[in-house]
């Protein structure tokens, strides 16, 4: 693959250590991530050249998070500066019955108020086969949401695949639309669509129908209707996560081609070190899998449920593994033995 | 309820962290904690007005301890001041097959010198609804046993509800009595006790029965051995602790109100993060579910259990959870997924 | 026993704290261990006068390494110095699906530099018991091999128990020799090896058998071999090592003295605090055991077994733990109660 | 004094650790401070009832500084909830040439939208002895200059004693007025006010003078002019710092009583571990000062200047000293010998 | 120097990190210290065969205070076990204008309460060269005062030579005695005696004359009068010390032999790291001194001040600091350089 | 400037925190650098393209150091992989009178092993117009010399200008040859060179002259030595640095263009959180001033100055300050006010 521009918001993230409560913590684990930027991470870990967009203060902590980029060998040239602040979730991590809980204070940030025209989409997309948002740009505030809708059109007037992780977060979704208002028309340009069945029927206006993913007969005709409202669309797929506890899920997958369903094993994951970010591992594990594994829908699938996988073991945002590292998981080592 | 007034002694903890053995330690977590005072946390965070009386060094270690509590939002406004030094408690944390650990050094604390005469009761539980107390102050010393019984005899005569975790310590009780010299006297006008049937047993002088808590045909006739012998009780009740290992343990709880036994679903709690106040946790969640569900024993037992689960999620002794979270887990919300 | 003899190297060890990988951190655990150091260390614990002998730069970190030997009432007093670095170890601690990495340097350490004759073996063995080595010397340098075969040839010649646990590490033997080339000659003198069997048979140069431990009918033909070629053997042990993942591990062992075969029930063992140096404690167990427990070759493999389990829940590469802790796993405790 | 109550915002604080820059900081320490808050928090480690009045988020970090308050014994039973968010300052503590750098993260907090009539003012202030008030409310909205000039003129209703402490914030004020735009009206109702005569100049709309402070001749005529424009005023006291490095002060004060200038001895203050809030320890001490040594505006001058020494030294927004170290220090003890 | 015994008590030291005061600590740095101890640390440092002698409580702190005695090379054969609990003392790390302060909760200790006979001072101290004690343990109980004039005792009685550093300590001496009550029969037998002139004179029960240590013609006076109260005494030495402030002390020293008066040069220490122990660190420096540079006085308390002066530079009770680092100071060495 | 490209080693530093010594430390800070990266730092810093040189080996150790100099913002593109290691050093921060402590571990590296001919010099300074290298890199090991000597040659050739750190490191030079040895052939393509007269003299083969800096007069002279010696030399440059103690300095620069001396004022220095790398603020201060303040020597020297003070207040090797950071100190702002 060329080129991977994705385009969305990264925040200081704020972390309370050795799962204490926000009111027990005298520091803050300070790092920074978002959903689009942590997919970013996940393909220049997998050897992919990977670009990131985004509007950042002009304050030392913007600073900060463009060192973090770079750090990860994510391209940072096409960002822009402006805008009050840096988005900044609170995160909380739970343990056993006890859920993680975040806090977002990203309102007016730089991201939240960027504007349609601030980017040079035709320059910035130049080259690249593959452009990525998500479902959370359109869920910080209507101008993000216009300036990523700009994106989205160029990128698919250039024929460039797009793919969106649909990514509800009920806390968001502050400015006075809904994901029905917004949604449908930023969806239809894409080819590749990561969420729950539920989510995309809501984000395009029709009734939830609560699948069962372990149904494969009634699987194909849901997602059919998806194909029906989005008609550029060539994959849809989910996460499957069985929570048992904060501290242990169960990790699968189904992928929807339009024509087949496939399913990944179910994965035990147990202790979770941090699961913020496993969707993005996904998301990153999924553009990867579909483009270097042409053909392929099943590896391609087995690969993002097995970067998903990984990262819960992993602190911070970003699927910090090497293409090896879930090659091997993917060809069936998952003991956890000592490399030595 | 109106308010609930503890007696008890808080302590400095001083414990390793990561699970370090003491030897490996070069540095402690500092926190404060005493089982009376850890009911007390428990009952202001649901949202009760909740004092704690004790006897406090007048130095800088004491002076940290008040702030514990005022932060706690516990009142303090009645602890008497003077003698020698603050208990302390070292505690190493096990996991798995290793159990923690506790290294008592609390003998000569301003608390286990307190006399009898030094709290004016009267005043300290004017309009109090409920008083608390636990066998841990009889265990520390014989003066403090006696200004325990003092207080006791001040609510009862004054109608206030009065319970007691009997709390038996082996490493305790060092100073020439045993539980059944000095507790049938204080128990006596206990309304609620928490325990398991034998330690009440034990601390009455009565030989044990290694009672089956699932033979729910067997435990009426037990408890009410103990009705008998406490003449003001209307409450017994256990928490029903299996323990896998240090890491996983299983919690239920068993309650007997003269009339019925109720018994409260077992839940798993892996991994545990701290389990020390545990059982405060439990006894603060029966505080709050006896005075606040009135004629609901069953939803006030279940409301123990599951504080006690959240409890071992939590570092410290203190159970941070709020009502809320409590009712939520109450309800079934136990998959500890993420708030965002 | 008299006193225990053990030579090797001990490296400084750089781990990642809370699940870190490499590249996130900002610091390092510095501890000190090697696997024959940490055998004494175990014997230390448990009350044996236990010496351990190898060579150490002239530096501070040398002599910080020299220092955490006197913590651990190792004796040191037959330590050499000269050469140009103490080896390092680098230990990224792995979890669940993920497991640890070690990459080591320690090439061109002070023993990987030993030449024969460096010590007076003579001197040293003087009233010794037992002598223990490991195959990590002979891995490291070739004049590293012949410097432990001198020491074992002393051995031998004073009637001294000689013990040998395998230890083959694939990242190691660089210098252009294969195990098979080096370990048949020094293994000759062992009395006690401790090694799975194809690790055995690797190491004499014998094709593998992927041995089934279960079954206990066709292991005393496979044992007996080995006491074929290594002509002063008395007892072979392997640990049986189950990895759900590096969270979880199963543990058990089983021995062969010639005679019969003892296995050791499997245990449980999550969550893995720390896995590395869990072989050494399954060593320095079975060293106690067999020297302690005199013709009862069942406790001496359960004791070792019992061993591993609980350094499975102690950071650090040591097993620190008293021979009463282990008694009381031994014994039937392995419910991690909190001890007060 | 019976009760001083003081209005204004209480922030979290991210601030690097051991002098490390933004982008090198993996964790931010944790507190909460605010100017008016420091003040209360002085005053009530002296004995004084001290109450703080502010407008919180509803969310876990509101509830965080909530906690923060009860430890620091000042009360915050008047606190309104509501708003979006917490106001943060990010910290980076300088040393030797290069400053600290506060980089604000205020805006669009609950407190900057506070409203006028949020707050019941009559009754708050009922009972109260003294209200305190800082320049930075008027600069962080306009809403909360209104707020606060509400609850001025209450105060000055009841004959409350009115403080103000300038505190010029260049990186506030972003909301379209000037200082001179909105202080004169709220200034006029001061009793005591704090801050160099230029900056007081400059908020009342008059040209700055650039004044010698050693000379004391001058100084009575450029005080004389606040006294005219300010009707109410009795004090005007400045914090005189030479800084000569971040890591080394020099503090002086003088005070102004429209009749005579005192000054305080200039101290070295050598290192700085915090200087954050040093000015509120001088303000906080300046209250105490005048309220309870009356008739001694030498003493109380000369108590402010040992207070703000003192804070220097230590961590955080708070001078955590009690009164008897202050009086220590003010009676000439300031060798910093061990006390044991 | 064949040998020096060292008769006192070791605590469990728990510090505020990083300047901080208690109530803000949420961990306290574990260590372990003493007077006594520290000088037997110093000299074992040297390359001196050093020995400690104390009682330690049969518990897990105990048995951590003996790993950091073999750490420190320090031997502790003829320690005796019993009682109920370590000494501890909380400091609190002063810095600038602010003192540290020392918190002592060390009443009851396993020391206070030793008994006379305890240990077999014959066989201690045999083949023993020097043995050192100091004013604290009188002042910790009557029975450790006691059990320390008897080691005196056996010490004078074998011509062994005894040092004594006075080390007043106004929060203890609880017992009902005074100093002078008891230490003039335990200091008629020391021929080594460290402490300013007035302490000296105080604990002998004799009217104290604030001495000038700049006006060389007065000192041999004031000294001979201490010859003459104390029989067998040698040397008398003092630190002088010159308080600038927590940060910056000035340090010298001053020695008397009965005919002459040696000074050392003062020095410059800023900033301070840790000042507690450094008493001690000129006393190890002084036993040193004395016993290697031989006729040379001079030398002996020079030594004696480059130690305490670069103790102050070190974290911790302990001088770790290694004989030639000593010297090279001593040797006009103090510019700090990186030596690389 | 086009782009800078310097050529030299980068390492793992471990370094104890808060100035513990060595044998203290349980853990060790990690960071990387190097002389010659750490000026790419400086320059990337102040907005300058800067690329890195090196050999790194293939492991994640190597894999960390390349996330760090992308962080850095300073190319790397051009590095090549192989080797077995990547040199460390241990850094013990001093204070006071105890001078810091620099152990190295770096012999073996993959730098010290690399081999001439390895990259394609051509290739890599295409459109350089700066080469850095400095006399650390023939210190390693012959290899590395000529490796650089390489280098140097092609740079002469495509005439970029050229400037050597002399950074002579008494600890390394271990393979069997001496600076003149070497040093003259590598030197004489130089165009600006940084040391002190002595070590250019000593590298040069001349005898030392221990010159007076403060004398204007016998400066010229001095260095047209040099100017004689090394037929391409413009710039000889030295820092000018007065160790008051490992906690103070005082840094001043002089420099000789052929024609004139320059000499900038002394700065004091205090506290010193970090003076490892601050040569190297020197060096990069000192390359950017003399390219962006062309015929302007003063400011340029200035500029290093400037920069050198600033770096000893940030902990690790880098000089982390924005170029306007310098130039505010440059043009006077050293009082270390907060900005706020």
């Amino acid at each position: 693959m060329n080129k991977v521009v994705a385009f969305g918001e990264i925040m200081l993230r704020l972390s309370t250590e050795r799962h204490l409560r926000f009111s027990q913590a005298k520091e803050f684990g300070a790092s920074y991530g978002g959903g689009e930027f942590n997919v970013c991470v996940s393909l220049a870990n997998y050897g992919i050249n990977a670009e990131f967009v985004t509007r950042l203060p002009e304050n030392e902590i913007g600073a900060s998070a463009l060192k973090e980029m770079r750090k990860m060998n994510v391209e940072s040239k096409n960002i822009v500066f402006g805008g009050e602040r840096l988005g900044i979730y609170f995160l909380e991590t739970g343990a056993g019955t006890r859920g993680s809980n975040v806090v977002y204070d990203r309102a007016h940030s730089s991201m939240a108020t960027i504007q349609k025209g601030s980017i040079d989409w035709e320059k910035v997309l130049e080259g690249a086969s593959w452009f990525h948002w998500s479902g959370i740009t359109p869920a910080i505030s209507e101008s993000a949401a216009e300036a990523c809708l700009e994106a989205i059109k160029v990128a698919h007037k250039k024929g460039i695949t797009i793919s969106c992780d649909l990514n509800y977060r009920s806390k968001l979704w502050q400015y006075g639309k809904t994901p029905s208002d917004v949604m449908p028309e930023m969806l239809q340009y894409s080819n590749v669509i990561l969420g729950d069945i539920d989510t995309a029927y809501f984000m395009l206006g029709i009734p939830k129908v609560n699948p069962n993913y372990q149904d494969e007969k009634s699987l194909p005709v849901l997602y059919t209707k998806l194909f029906e409202l989005i008609p550029n669309l060539k994959i849809a797929a989910s996460t499957l996560r069985y929570s048992v506890s904060a501290s242990h899920q169960r990790i699968g997958g189904v992928l929807f081609d339009g024509k087949a369903i496939y399913q990944a094993a179910v994965k035990e994951v147990t202790p979770v070190i941090d699961r913020v970010g496993s969707g993005d591992a996904f998301m990153g594990g999924l553009i990867y899998g579909l483009s270097e594994y042409e053909n392929n829908n099943q590896r391609a699938l087995d690969f993002a449920v097995a970067a998903c996988c990984l990262k819960h073991t992993i602190a911070g945002d970003y699927n910090l593994v090497t293409l090896k590292e879930v090659e091997n998981m993917l060809d069936g080592d998952s003991a956890g033995l000592v490399s030595r």
